[in-house]
Protein backbone atom coordinates (compact mmCIF):
# COMPACT_ATOMS: atom_id res chain seq x y z
CA UNK A 1 0.00 0.00 0.00
CA UNK A 2 1.26 3.53 -0.93
CA UNK A 3 1.70 5.70 2.43
CA UNK A 4 -0.24 8.50 1.37
CA UNK A 5 -3.00 6.85 1.11
CA UNK A 6 -2.96 4.76 4.14
CA UNK A 7 -5.89 5.60 6.99
CA UNK A 8 -4.02 7.14 9.85
CA UNK A 9 -6.36 6.84 12.70
CA UNK A 10 -5.06 3.26 12.54
CA UNK A 11 -1.91 4.75 14.71
CA UNK A 12 -4.68 5.80 17.43
CA UNK A 13 -5.32 2.10 17.88
CA UNK A 14 -3.39 -0.06 20.52
CA UNK A 15 -4.79 -3.08 18.74
CA UNK A 16 -6.58 -3.35 15.54
CA UNK A 17 -8.94 -6.65 15.37
CA UNK A 18 -8.68 -7.50 11.96
CA UNK A 19 -12.29 -8.93 12.66
CA UNK A 20 -13.53 -11.10 9.87
CA UNK A 21 -10.02 -12.52 9.71
CA UNK A 22 -10.00 -13.27 13.06
CA UNK A 23 -6.44 -11.94 13.09
CA UNK A 24 -5.22 -8.88 15.18
CA UNK A 25 -1.94 -6.97 15.43
CA UNK A 26 -1.24 -8.22 19.34
CA UNK A 27 -0.17 -11.27 17.23
CA UNK A 28 3.27 -11.88 15.47
CA UNK A 29 2.02 -10.66 12.08
CA UNK A 30 5.30 -10.26 11.01
CA UNK A 31 6.66 -13.57 11.78
CA UNK A 32 3.14 -15.41 10.29
CA UNK A 33 3.20 -13.36 6.95
CA UNK A 34 6.39 -12.07 6.01
CA UNK A 35 8.14 -12.77 2.72
CA UNK A 36 4.17 -12.42 0.99
CA UNK A 37 4.33 -10.58 -2.60
CA UNK A 38 0.89 -12.66 -3.96
CA UNK A 39 -2.62 -12.42 -2.54
CA UNK A 40 -4.73 -14.13 -4.47
CA UNK A 41 -8.62 -14.30 -3.51
CA UNK A 42 -11.50 -16.54 -4.94
CA UNK A 43 -15.14 -16.46 -4.48
CA UNK A 44 -14.99 -19.77 -1.71
CA UNK A 45 -13.37 -21.22 0.71
CA UNK A 46 -13.17 -24.25 -1.65
CA UNK A 47 -11.54 -22.28 -4.03
CA UNK A 48 -9.14 -21.08 -1.78
CA UNK A 49 -7.68 -24.24 -0.17
CA UNK A 50 -7.88 -25.35 -4.18
CA UNK A 51 -5.53 -23.05 -4.88
CA UNK A 52 -3.31 -23.12 -2.20
CA UNK A 53 -2.51 -26.76 -2.15
CA UNK A 54 -1.86 -25.70 -6.50
CA UNK A 55 0.73 -23.42 -5.39
CA UNK A 56 2.37 -25.43 -3.16
CA UNK A 57 2.82 -28.13 -5.81
CA UNK A 58 3.72 -25.60 -8.45
CA UNK A 59 5.81 -23.33 -6.44
CA UNK A 60 7.42 -26.72 -4.73
CA UNK A 61 6.37 -25.60 -1.14
CA UNK A 62 6.03 -28.49 1.61
CA UNK A 63 2.58 -28.58 3.51
CA UNK A 64 2.14 -30.30 6.45
CA UNK A 65 0.44 -33.60 6.34
CA UNK A 66 -2.86 -33.72 5.70
CA UNK A 67 -2.64 -30.25 3.18
CA UNK A 68 -3.05 -26.68 4.01
CA UNK A 69 -4.03 -25.13 6.98
CA UNK A 70 -6.44 -21.89 7.28
CA UNK A 71 -4.79 -19.16 9.48
CA UNK A 72 -7.27 -16.86 11.78
CA UNK A 73 -10.55 -17.63 11.76
CA UNK A 74 -13.16 -19.88 9.11
CA UNK A 75 -16.45 -18.00 9.92
CA UNK A 76 -16.29 -15.43 7.15
CA UNK A 77 -12.83 -16.15 5.24
CA UNK A 78 -10.64 -18.73 4.79
CA UNK A 79 -7.08 -17.59 4.46
CA UNK A 80 -3.94 -19.94 3.56
CA UNK A 81 -0.35 -19.35 3.28
CA UNK A 82 2.01 -21.25 1.10
CA UNK A 83 5.44 -19.08 0.67
CA UNK A 84 5.51 -16.17 -0.65
CA UNK A 85 1.81 -16.55 -1.79
CA UNK A 86 -1.71 -16.18 0.05
CA UNK A 87 -4.85 -17.50 -0.92
CA UNK A 88 -7.89 -16.47 0.38
CA UNK A 89 -12.23 -16.08 -0.18
CA UNK A 90 -14.13 -13.10 -0.70
CA UNK A 91 -17.39 -14.15 -0.83
CA UNK A 92 -19.91 -13.12 -3.70
CA UNK A 93 -20.48 -9.90 -4.14
CA UNK A 94 -18.49 -6.08 -3.49
CA UNK A 95 -19.42 -5.77 -0.07
CA UNK A 96 -17.74 -9.10 0.93
CA UNK A 97 -14.89 -8.23 -1.43
CA UNK A 98 -14.41 -5.09 0.15
CA UNK A 99 -14.30 -6.51 4.26
CA UNK A 100 -11.74 -8.61 2.75
CA UNK A 101 -9.82 -5.99 1.08
CA UNK A 102 -9.55 -3.42 3.62
CA UNK A 103 -8.26 -5.97 6.15
CA UNK A 104 -5.77 -7.95 3.89
CA UNK A 105 -4.14 -4.82 2.99
CA UNK A 106 -3.94 -3.69 6.93
CA UNK A 107 -2.45 -7.04 7.35
CA UNK A 108 0.03 -6.89 4.63
CA UNK A 109 0.85 -3.33 6.19
CA UNK A 110 1.29 -4.41 9.92
CA UNK A 111 3.49 -7.78 8.38
CA UNK A 112 6.09 -5.45 6.94
CA UNK A 113 5.22 -7.07 3.01
CA UNK A 114 6.62 -5.23 0.75
CA UNK A 115 5.64 -5.07 -3.18
CA UNK A 116 2.32 -7.02 -2.96
CA UNK A 117 -0.22 -7.66 -6.01
CA UNK A 118 -3.64 -8.65 -5.44
CA UNK A 119 -5.09 -10.94 -8.06
CA UNK A 120 -8.47 -11.96 -8.20
CA UNK A 121 -8.84 -15.49 -9.62
CA UNK A 122 -12.38 -16.68 -9.76
CA UNK A 123 -15.21 -17.80 -12.14
CA UNK A 124 -17.56 -15.60 -14.27
CA UNK A 125 -19.92 -15.96 -16.93
CA UNK A 126 -18.64 -15.26 -20.52
CA UNK A 127 -19.80 -13.09 -23.36
CA UNK A 128 -19.21 -14.12 -26.74
CA UNK A 129 -16.60 -16.58 -25.64
CA UNK A 130 -16.20 -20.12 -25.16
CA UNK A 131 -16.88 -21.63 -21.64
CA UNK A 132 -13.85 -22.31 -20.13
CA UNK A 133 -11.71 -19.74 -21.62
CA UNK A 134 -9.94 -17.53 -18.98
CA UNK A 135 -10.34 -13.42 -19.13
CA UNK A 136 -7.80 -11.22 -17.93
CA UNK A 137 -9.30 -8.28 -17.37
CA UNK A 138 -7.93 -5.17 -18.88
CA UNK A 139 -10.46 -2.67 -16.79
CA UNK A 140 -13.12 -3.42 -14.29
CA UNK A 141 -16.87 -1.89 -15.43
CA UNK A 142 -19.54 -1.40 -13.61
CA UNK A 143 -23.46 -2.49 -13.91
CA UNK A 144 -24.14 0.56 -16.01
CA UNK A 145 -20.81 -0.09 -18.21
CA UNK A 146 -19.24 2.84 -16.85
CA UNK A 147 -15.41 2.85 -15.85
CA UNK A 148 -16.10 3.49 -11.73
CA UNK A 149 -17.37 1.85 -8.61
CA UNK A 150 -19.74 3.80 -6.45
CA UNK A 151 -19.65 3.60 -3.04
CA UNK A 152 -22.19 5.56 -0.29
CA UNK A 153 -20.35 7.00 2.36
CA UNK A 154 -21.87 8.96 5.40
CA UNK A 155 -24.76 8.73 3.08
CA UNK A 156 -23.51 10.44 -0.30
CA UNK A 157 -22.81 8.69 -3.27
CA UNK A 158 -19.06 9.27 -4.72
CA UNK A 159 -17.31 7.62 -7.56
CA UNK A 160 -13.90 5.75 -8.16
CA UNK A 161 -12.00 4.74 -10.76
CA UNK A 162 -11.55 1.49 -11.33
CA UNK A 163 -8.26 0.95 -13.74
CA UNK A 164 -6.35 -1.98 -13.44
CA UNK A 165 -2.83 -2.58 -14.02
CA UNK A 166 -2.20 -2.96 -17.54
CA UNK A 167 1.52 -4.36 -17.69
CA UNK A 168 0.03 -7.00 -14.94
CA UNK A 169 -2.75 -7.67 -17.05
CA UNK A 170 -0.19 -8.68 -19.73
CA UNK A 171 2.23 -10.59 -17.88
CA UNK A 172 -0.01 -12.78 -16.64
CA UNK A 173 -1.81 -13.48 -20.34
CA UNK A 174 1.77 -13.95 -21.60
CA UNK A 175 2.03 -16.92 -18.79
CA UNK A 176 -1.14 -18.69 -20.21
CA UNK A 177 0.89 -21.24 -22.01
CA UNK A 178 -1.52 -24.07 -23.44
CA UNK A 179 -4.51 -22.65 -21.37
CA UNK A 180 -7.59 -20.47 -23.97
CA UNK A 181 -7.17 -16.99 -22.23
CA UNK A 182 -7.07 -13.31 -23.65
CA UNK A 183 -7.28 -9.96 -22.43
CA UNK A 184 -11.44 -8.17 -22.08
CA UNK A 185 -13.40 -6.25 -20.04
CA UNK A 186 -14.43 -7.18 -16.94
CA UNK A 187 -17.75 -6.23 -15.86
CA UNK A 188 -18.95 -6.54 -12.54
CA UNK A 189 -22.30 -6.47 -11.07
CA UNK A 190 -24.64 -6.53 -7.66
CA UNK A 191 -26.87 -9.36 -8.24
CA UNK A 192 -26.39 -12.50 -10.35
CA UNK A 193 -30.14 -12.53 -11.45
CA UNK A 194 -31.94 -9.46 -12.44
CA UNK A 195 -28.35 -7.37 -12.27
CA UNK A 196 -27.25 -9.53 -15.06
CA UNK A 197 -30.00 -9.59 -17.14
CA UNK A 198 -31.06 -13.27 -16.49
CA UNK A 199 -34.42 -14.34 -17.36
CA UNK A 200 -34.16 -17.35 -14.28
CA UNK A 201 -34.93 -15.55 -11.33
CA UNK A 202 -37.55 -16.15 -8.93
CA UNK A 203 -39.72 -13.25 -10.04
CA UNK A 204 -41.14 -11.66 -12.90
CA UNK A 205 -38.43 -9.62 -14.84
CA UNK A 206 -39.22 -6.07 -16.14
CA UNK A 207 -37.75 -6.68 -19.45
CA UNK A 208 -38.35 -9.01 -22.08
CA UNK A 209 -35.96 -11.77 -23.54
CA UNK A 210 -35.16 -9.21 -26.94
CA UNK A 211 -33.99 -6.05 -24.22
CA UNK A 212 -32.22 -8.90 -22.25
CA UNK A 213 -30.28 -9.74 -25.53
CA UNK A 214 -29.56 -6.37 -26.78
CA UNK A 215 -27.92 -5.24 -23.16
CA UNK A 216 -25.60 -8.68 -23.24
CA UNK A 217 -24.53 -7.23 -26.80
CA UNK A 218 -24.11 -3.95 -25.89
CA UNK A 219 -21.96 -4.68 -23.81
CA UNK A 220 -19.93 -6.86 -25.88
CA UNK A 221 -19.37 -4.41 -27.91
CA UNK A 222 -18.30 -1.95 -25.36
CA UNK A 223 -15.94 -5.07 -24.86
CA UNK A 224 -17.19 -6.70 -21.90
CA UNK A 225 -16.02 -10.54 -22.35
CA UNK A 226 -17.38 -11.83 -18.94
CA UNK A 227 -19.69 -10.89 -15.98
CA UNK A 228 -18.74 -11.83 -12.65
CA UNK A 229 -19.67 -9.51 -9.50
CA UNK A 230 -16.69 -8.27 -7.81
CA UNK A 231 -14.54 -6.10 -10.53
CA UNK A 232 -15.43 -2.46 -9.68
CA UNK A 233 -14.95 -2.41 -5.90
CA UNK A 234 -11.79 -4.71 -6.36
CA UNK A 235 -9.67 -2.34 -8.65
CA UNK A 236 -11.07 0.86 -7.18
CA UNK A 237 -9.80 -0.26 -3.67
CA UNK A 238 -6.17 -1.77 -5.01
CA UNK A 239 -6.46 1.91 -7.42
CA UNK A 240 -6.76 4.14 -4.18
CA UNK A 241 -4.61 1.99 -2.10
CA UNK A 242 -1.69 1.92 -5.01
CA UNK A 243 -1.61 -2.27 -4.94
CA UNK A 244 -0.94 -3.35 -8.54
CA UNK A 245 -4.19 -5.48 -9.03
CA UNK A 246 -5.56 -8.35 -11.63
CA UNK A 247 -8.50 -10.03 -12.07
CA UNK A 248 -8.04 -13.54 -13.71
CA UNK A 249 -11.59 -15.35 -14.41
CA UNK A 250 -12.89 -18.29 -16.00
CA UNK A 251 -15.82 -18.37 -17.85
CA UNK A 252 -18.54 -20.80 -17.32
CA UNK A 253 -20.87 -20.48 -19.79
CA UNK A 254 -21.77 -18.05 -22.67
CA UNK A 255 -24.64 -15.29 -21.61
CA UNK A 256 -25.13 -14.95 -24.98
CA UNK A 257 -26.59 -18.44 -25.61
CA UNK A 258 -28.44 -18.63 -22.43
CA UNK A 259 -28.41 -18.08 -18.77
CA UNK A 260 -28.18 -21.79 -16.80
CA UNK A 261 -25.22 -22.92 -15.64
CA UNK A 262 -25.59 -26.31 -16.90
CA UNK A 263 -21.99 -28.01 -17.11
CA UNK A 264 -20.99 -30.84 -15.38
CA UNK A 265 -19.28 -30.68 -11.99
CA UNK A 266 -16.17 -32.27 -13.88
CA UNK A 267 -16.07 -29.76 -16.52
CA UNK A 268 -16.80 -26.53 -13.55
CA UNK A 269 -13.83 -28.11 -12.13
CA UNK A 270 -11.70 -27.79 -14.82
CA UNK A 271 -12.62 -24.65 -15.94
CA UNK A 272 -11.73 -23.35 -12.92
CA UNK A 273 -8.61 -24.83 -12.81
CA UNK A 274 -7.84 -23.06 -15.83
CA UNK A 275 -7.79 -19.27 -14.02
CA UNK A 276 -5.81 -20.94 -10.75
CA UNK A 277 -3.28 -22.40 -13.82
CA UNK A 278 -2.78 -19.60 -15.49
CA UNK A 279 -2.12 -17.22 -12.20
CA UNK A 280 0.20 -19.92 -11.06
CA UNK A 281 2.30 -20.34 -13.97
CA UNK A 282 2.64 -16.30 -13.60
CA UNK A 283 4.08 -16.54 -10.28
CA UNK A 284 6.30 -19.30 -10.90
CA UNK A 285 7.09 -17.35 -13.69
CA UNK A 286 8.10 -13.97 -11.83
CA UNK A 287 9.75 -16.37 -8.67
CA UNK A 288 11.97 -17.93 -11.32
CA UNK A 289 13.56 -14.35 -12.69
CA UNK A 290 13.96 -12.99 -9.00
CA UNK A 291 16.10 -15.91 -7.98
CA UNK A 292 17.51 -15.77 -11.91
CA UNK A 293 18.13 -11.76 -11.15
CA UNK A 294 19.41 -12.57 -7.38
CA UNK B 1 -44.45 -16.43 -3.19
CA UNK B 2 -47.63 -14.41 -4.43
CA UNK B 3 -48.13 -15.98 -7.70
CA UNK B 4 -48.42 -12.98 -9.72
CA UNK B 5 -44.37 -11.99 -8.99
CA UNK B 6 -43.82 -15.60 -10.22
CA UNK B 7 -41.20 -15.15 -13.31
CA UNK B 8 -43.01 -17.01 -16.30
CA UNK B 9 -39.85 -17.66 -18.07
CA UNK B 10 -39.12 -20.82 -15.70
CA UNK B 11 -42.13 -22.42 -17.00
CA UNK B 12 -39.46 -22.58 -20.37
CA UNK B 13 -36.62 -24.74 -18.07
CA UNK B 14 -36.74 -28.59 -18.61
CA UNK B 15 -34.53 -28.30 -15.42
CA UNK B 16 -34.07 -25.17 -13.36
CA UNK B 17 -30.50 -25.54 -11.81
CA UNK B 18 -30.91 -23.68 -8.62
CA UNK B 19 -26.85 -22.94 -9.26
CA UNK B 20 -25.49 -22.05 -5.58
CA UNK B 21 -27.44 -24.10 -3.66
CA UNK B 22 -26.59 -27.15 -5.74
CA UNK B 23 -30.13 -28.23 -6.10
CA UNK B 24 -32.47 -28.64 -9.33
CA UNK B 25 -36.00 -29.85 -10.37
CA UNK B 26 -35.01 -32.92 -11.42
CA UNK B 27 -34.34 -34.01 -7.62
CA UNK B 28 -37.70 -34.69 -5.82
CA UNK B 29 -37.51 -31.55 -4.11
CA UNK B 30 -40.90 -32.47 -2.98
CA UNK B 31 -40.07 -34.77 -0.98
CA UNK B 32 -37.01 -33.10 0.78
CA UNK B 33 -38.45 -30.00 1.37
CA UNK B 34 -42.69 -30.18 1.51
CA UNK B 35 -43.67 -28.60 5.37
CA UNK B 36 -41.20 -25.92 5.27
CA UNK B 37 -43.07 -22.86 6.91
CA UNK B 38 -40.16 -21.30 8.00
CA UNK B 39 -36.70 -20.10 6.29
CA UNK B 40 -34.12 -18.65 8.99
CA UNK B 41 -31.10 -17.01 7.03
CA UNK B 42 -27.68 -16.02 8.49
CA UNK B 43 -24.38 -14.38 7.45
CA UNK B 44 -22.18 -17.79 8.10
CA UNK B 45 -22.53 -21.47 8.01
CA UNK B 46 -21.33 -21.98 11.59
CA UNK B 47 -24.35 -19.57 12.53
CA UNK B 48 -26.64 -21.53 9.71
CA UNK B 49 -25.38 -25.03 11.89
CA UNK B 50 -25.95 -23.50 15.58
CA UNK B 51 -29.40 -22.17 14.32
CA UNK B 52 -30.50 -25.40 12.75
CA UNK B 53 -28.85 -27.27 15.78
CA UNK B 54 -30.72 -25.33 18.72
CA UNK B 55 -34.05 -25.50 16.42
CA UNK B 56 -34.20 -29.18 16.58
CA UNK B 57 -33.67 -29.08 20.42
CA UNK B 58 -36.45 -26.40 20.67
CA UNK B 59 -38.89 -27.55 18.57
CA UNK B 60 -37.91 -31.68 19.42
CA UNK B 61 -37.23 -32.65 15.96
CA UNK B 62 -34.59 -35.90 15.55
CA UNK B 63 -31.45 -35.46 14.67
CA UNK B 64 -29.38 -37.86 13.06
CA UNK B 65 -26.11 -38.74 15.22
CA UNK B 66 -23.38 -36.49 14.75
CA UNK B 67 -26.17 -33.58 14.21
CA UNK B 68 -28.03 -31.42 11.43
CA UNK B 69 -26.72 -32.60 8.15
CA UNK B 70 -26.07 -30.02 4.98
CA UNK B 71 -28.47 -30.53 2.32
CA UNK B 72 -26.94 -29.47 -1.87
CA UNK B 73 -23.82 -28.44 -2.15
CA UNK B 74 -21.92 -26.08 0.81
CA UNK B 75 -19.30 -24.38 -1.13
CA UNK B 76 -21.61 -20.51 -1.54
CA UNK B 77 -24.49 -21.60 0.82
CA UNK B 78 -24.91 -23.91 3.44
CA UNK B 79 -28.36 -25.19 3.78
CA UNK B 80 -30.35 -27.49 6.72
CA UNK B 81 -33.68 -28.94 7.21
CA UNK B 82 -35.33 -29.36 10.64
CA UNK B 83 -38.60 -29.90 10.77
CA UNK B 84 -40.65 -27.14 9.06
CA UNK B 85 -37.45 -24.87 9.39
CA UNK B 86 -34.68 -24.03 6.92
CA UNK B 87 -31.65 -22.67 8.12
CA UNK B 88 -29.26 -21.30 5.49
CA UNK B 89 -26.43 -18.89 5.30
CA UNK B 90 -26.41 -16.03 2.54
CA UNK B 91 -22.86 -14.57 3.39
CA UNK B 92 -22.24 -10.83 3.73
CA UNK B 93 -23.76 -8.34 1.68
CA UNK B 94 -26.89 -7.20 -0.65
CA UNK B 95 -25.87 -9.08 -3.73
CA UNK B 96 -24.84 -12.33 -2.05
CA UNK B 97 -28.47 -12.42 0.19
CA UNK B 98 -30.46 -11.58 -3.36
CA UNK B 99 -28.51 -14.76 -4.63
CA UNK B 100 -30.06 -16.40 -1.92
CA UNK B 101 -33.12 -14.96 -1.85
CA UNK B 102 -33.81 -16.06 -5.47
CA UNK B 103 -32.52 -19.62 -5.28
CA UNK B 104 -34.75 -20.24 -1.84
CA UNK B 105 -37.79 -18.93 -3.09
CA UNK B 106 -38.02 -20.70 -6.24
CA UNK B 107 -36.96 -23.77 -3.94
CA UNK B 108 -40.14 -23.10 -1.76
CA UNK B 109 -42.17 -22.54 -4.86
CA UNK B 110 -41.29 -25.83 -6.55
CA UNK B 111 -41.33 -28.04 -3.44
CA UNK B 112 -45.44 -26.39 -2.99
CA UNK B 113 -44.22 -24.96 0.49
CA UNK B 114 -47.49 -23.02 0.94
CA UNK B 115 -47.43 -20.05 3.48
CA UNK B 116 -43.50 -19.50 4.18
CA UNK B 117 -42.12 -16.83 6.10
CA UNK B 118 -38.64 -15.31 5.63
CA UNK B 119 -36.41 -14.62 8.44
CA UNK B 120 -33.20 -13.08 8.91
CA UNK B 121 -30.93 -13.57 11.89
CA UNK B 122 -28.11 -12.12 12.36
CA UNK B 123 -25.40 -9.91 14.23
CA UNK B 124 -25.42 -6.11 13.49
CA UNK B 125 -23.65 -2.93 14.55
CA UNK B 126 -25.96 -1.17 17.40
CA UNK B 127 -27.01 2.19 17.31
CA UNK B 128 -27.29 3.99 20.56
CA UNK B 129 -28.37 0.47 21.84
CA UNK B 130 -26.41 -1.23 24.41
CA UNK B 131 -24.35 -4.37 22.85
CA UNK B 132 -26.36 -7.96 22.93
CA UNK B 133 -29.62 -5.67 22.81
CA UNK B 134 -31.88 -7.50 19.72
CA UNK B 135 -33.36 -5.50 17.21
CA UNK B 136 -36.16 -6.51 15.22
CA UNK B 137 -36.58 -4.79 12.43
CA UNK B 138 -39.67 -2.03 11.82
CA UNK B 139 -38.57 -1.32 8.31
CA UNK B 140 -34.98 -1.44 6.21
CA UNK B 141 -33.05 1.58 5.25
CA UNK B 142 -30.12 2.23 2.99
CA UNK B 143 -26.56 3.59 3.39
CA UNK B 144 -28.47 7.01 2.38
CA UNK B 145 -31.00 6.43 5.00
CA UNK B 146 -34.00 5.64 2.82
CA UNK B 147 -36.65 3.20 2.56
CA UNK B 148 -35.41 2.38 -0.71
CA UNK B 149 -33.08 -0.45 -2.35
CA UNK B 150 -31.35 0.49 -5.59
CA UNK B 151 -30.91 -2.16 -8.02
CA UNK B 152 -29.10 -1.80 -11.31
CA UNK B 153 -30.84 -4.11 -13.96
CA UNK B 154 -29.78 -3.79 -17.79
CA UNK B 155 -28.06 -0.55 -17.38
CA UNK B 156 -30.21 1.43 -15.46
CA UNK B 157 -31.22 1.83 -11.67
CA UNK B 158 -34.80 1.12 -10.27
CA UNK B 159 -36.22 1.95 -6.73
CA UNK B 160 -37.58 -0.82 -4.73
CA UNK B 161 -39.41 -0.28 -1.49
CA UNK B 162 -38.13 -1.62 1.20
CA UNK B 163 -40.99 -2.15 4.20
CA UNK B 164 -40.89 -4.83 6.69
CA UNK B 165 -44.31 -6.99 8.09
CA UNK B 166 -45.36 -4.77 11.24
CA UNK B 167 -47.21 -7.60 12.38
CA UNK B 168 -44.87 -10.66 12.10
CA UNK B 169 -41.91 -8.24 14.19
CA UNK B 170 -44.43 -7.59 16.61
CA UNK B 171 -45.53 -11.38 16.51
CA UNK B 172 -41.26 -11.67 16.42
CA UNK B 173 -40.77 -9.05 19.38
CA UNK B 174 -43.51 -10.67 21.42
CA UNK B 175 -41.93 -14.15 21.68
CA UNK B 176 -38.46 -12.17 23.32
CA UNK B 177 -39.02 -13.66 26.74
CA UNK B 178 -36.08 -12.82 29.07
CA UNK B 179 -34.04 -11.59 26.42
CA UNK B 180 -33.22 -7.84 25.53
CA UNK B 181 -35.03 -6.60 22.30
CA UNK B 182 -36.80 -3.97 21.10
CA UNK B 183 -37.63 -2.51 17.89
CA UNK B 184 -36.05 -0.29 15.58
CA UNK B 185 -34.92 0.73 12.14
CA UNK B 186 -32.53 -1.49 10.69
CA UNK B 187 -29.87 0.32 8.02
CA UNK B 188 -27.86 -1.64 5.41
CA UNK B 189 -25.03 -0.88 3.83
CA UNK B 190 -22.32 -2.27 1.07
CA UNK B 191 -20.13 -1.65 2.84
CA UNK B 192 -18.51 -2.39 6.27
CA UNK B 193 -15.63 0.13 6.85
CA UNK B 194 -16.35 3.91 4.60
CA UNK B 195 -19.96 2.34 3.89
CA UNK B 196 -20.98 2.30 7.67
CA UNK B 197 -18.88 5.44 8.40
CA UNK B 198 -15.71 3.21 10.36
CA UNK B 199 -12.61 5.36 11.11
CA UNK B 200 -10.77 1.89 11.30
CA UNK B 201 -10.84 0.58 7.33
CA UNK B 202 -7.33 0.33 5.59
CA UNK B 203 -6.99 3.50 3.42
CA UNK B 204 -7.29 7.38 4.55
CA UNK B 205 -10.93 8.21 4.78
CA UNK B 206 -12.56 11.01 3.03
CA UNK B 207 -14.51 12.19 6.27
CA UNK B 208 -13.53 13.52 9.87
CA UNK B 209 -14.30 11.66 13.12
CA UNK B 210 -16.73 14.85 13.90
CA UNK B 211 -18.74 14.08 10.44
CA UNK B 212 -18.67 10.25 11.38
CA UNK B 213 -20.49 11.20 14.55
CA UNK B 214 -22.92 13.84 13.14
CA UNK B 215 -24.06 10.87 10.42
CA UNK B 216 -24.43 8.26 13.12
CA UNK B 217 -26.14 10.69 15.49
CA UNK B 218 -28.78 11.90 12.72
CA UNK B 219 -29.51 8.11 11.95
CA UNK B 220 -30.16 7.36 15.70
CA UNK B 221 -32.83 10.06 14.98
CA UNK B 222 -34.17 8.85 12.20
CA UNK B 223 -34.74 6.10 14.06
CA UNK B 224 -31.83 3.78 13.23
CA UNK B 225 -31.26 1.29 15.95
CA UNK B 226 -28.67 -0.74 14.14
CA UNK B 227 -26.67 -1.18 11.21
CA UNK B 228 -25.70 -4.49 9.01
CA UNK B 229 -25.46 -5.10 5.17
CA UNK B 230 -28.36 -7.11 3.90
CA UNK B 231 -31.63 -5.26 5.23
CA UNK B 232 -32.81 -2.88 2.01
CA UNK B 233 -32.26 -6.00 -0.36
CA UNK B 234 -33.53 -8.73 2.01
CA UNK B 235 -36.37 -6.30 2.60
CA UNK B 236 -37.43 -5.17 -1.40
CA UNK B 237 -37.46 -8.85 -2.76
CA UNK B 238 -39.71 -10.38 -0.14
CA UNK B 239 -42.17 -7.50 -0.41
CA UNK B 240 -42.09 -7.73 -4.22
CA UNK B 241 -42.31 -11.32 -3.94
CA UNK B 242 -45.31 -11.27 -1.32
CA UNK B 243 -43.28 -13.48 1.47
CA UNK B 244 -43.84 -12.43 5.13
CA UNK B 245 -40.45 -11.08 5.83
CA UNK B 246 -38.88 -9.90 9.23
CA UNK B 247 -34.96 -8.98 10.30
CA UNK B 248 -33.80 -10.12 14.29
CA UNK B 249 -30.45 -8.52 14.46
CA UNK B 250 -28.15 -8.52 17.75
CA UNK B 251 -25.92 -5.68 17.78
CA UNK B 252 -22.71 -6.56 18.97
CA UNK B 253 -21.31 -3.26 19.71
CA UNK B 254 -22.49 0.65 19.71
CA UNK B 255 -21.54 2.34 17.11
CA UNK B 256 -21.74 6.04 19.19
CA UNK B 257 -19.02 4.36 21.43
CA UNK B 258 -16.70 2.97 18.67
CA UNK B 259 -15.97 1.08 15.45
CA UNK B 260 -14.15 -1.78 16.52
CA UNK B 261 -15.77 -5.21 17.74
CA UNK B 262 -14.50 -5.74 21.13
CA UNK B 263 -16.47 -8.27 22.72
CA UNK B 264 -15.09 -11.41 23.77
CA UNK B 265 -15.73 -14.62 21.72
CA UNK B 266 -17.96 -15.79 24.71
CA UNK B 267 -19.72 -12.55 24.41
CA UNK B 268 -20.16 -12.84 20.85
CA UNK B 269 -21.46 -16.00 21.09
CA UNK B 270 -23.92 -14.79 23.32
CA UNK B 271 -24.98 -12.10 21.84
CA UNK B 272 -25.80 -14.21 18.39
CA UNK B 273 -27.51 -16.90 20.59
CA UNK B 274 -29.85 -14.16 22.02
CA UNK B 275 -31.25 -13.39 18.67
CA UNK B 276 -31.88 -16.96 17.36
CA UNK B 277 -33.65 -18.10 20.87
CA UNK B 278 -35.91 -15.16 20.18
CA UNK B 279 -36.89 -15.90 16.57
CA UNK B 280 -36.81 -19.84 17.99
CA UNK B 281 -39.13 -18.49 20.78
CA UNK B 282 -41.42 -17.76 18.29
CA UNK B 283 -41.74 -20.64 15.71
CA UNK B 284 -42.13 -22.84 18.49
CA UNK B 285 -44.99 -20.50 19.89
CA UNK B 286 -46.77 -20.31 16.25
CA UNK B 287 -46.24 -24.32 16.04
CA UNK B 288 -47.76 -24.84 19.58
CA UNK B 289 -50.97 -22.04 18.31
CA UNK B 290 -51.43 -24.26 15.18
CA UNK B 291 -51.68 -27.48 16.85
CA UNK B 292 -54.16 -26.11 19.61
CA UNK B 293 -56.00 -24.99 16.23
CA UNK B 294 -55.84 -28.60 15.23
Amino acid sequence: MKSEARNPHLDELDIDFLYHLGLNTGMDLKNMFSGVKYVCMGGSADRAEALAQKAAEELGVAVPEGGVQTIGKTERFSLYRVGPVISCSHGMGMPSMSILLHEMAKLMDYAGCQDVQFIRVGTSGGVGVEPGTVIVAEEGLNGKLQLAFEQVELGETYSYQTRLDRQLAQDILAARGDIRAQLGKTMGTDDFYEGQGRLDGALKPRYTEAQRMAFLRRANEAGVRNIEMEAPAFAAFCLRAGIPAAIVCTTLLNRLEGDQVRSTPEQLAQFSDNAQRVVLRYIRGQLGKAVAGA
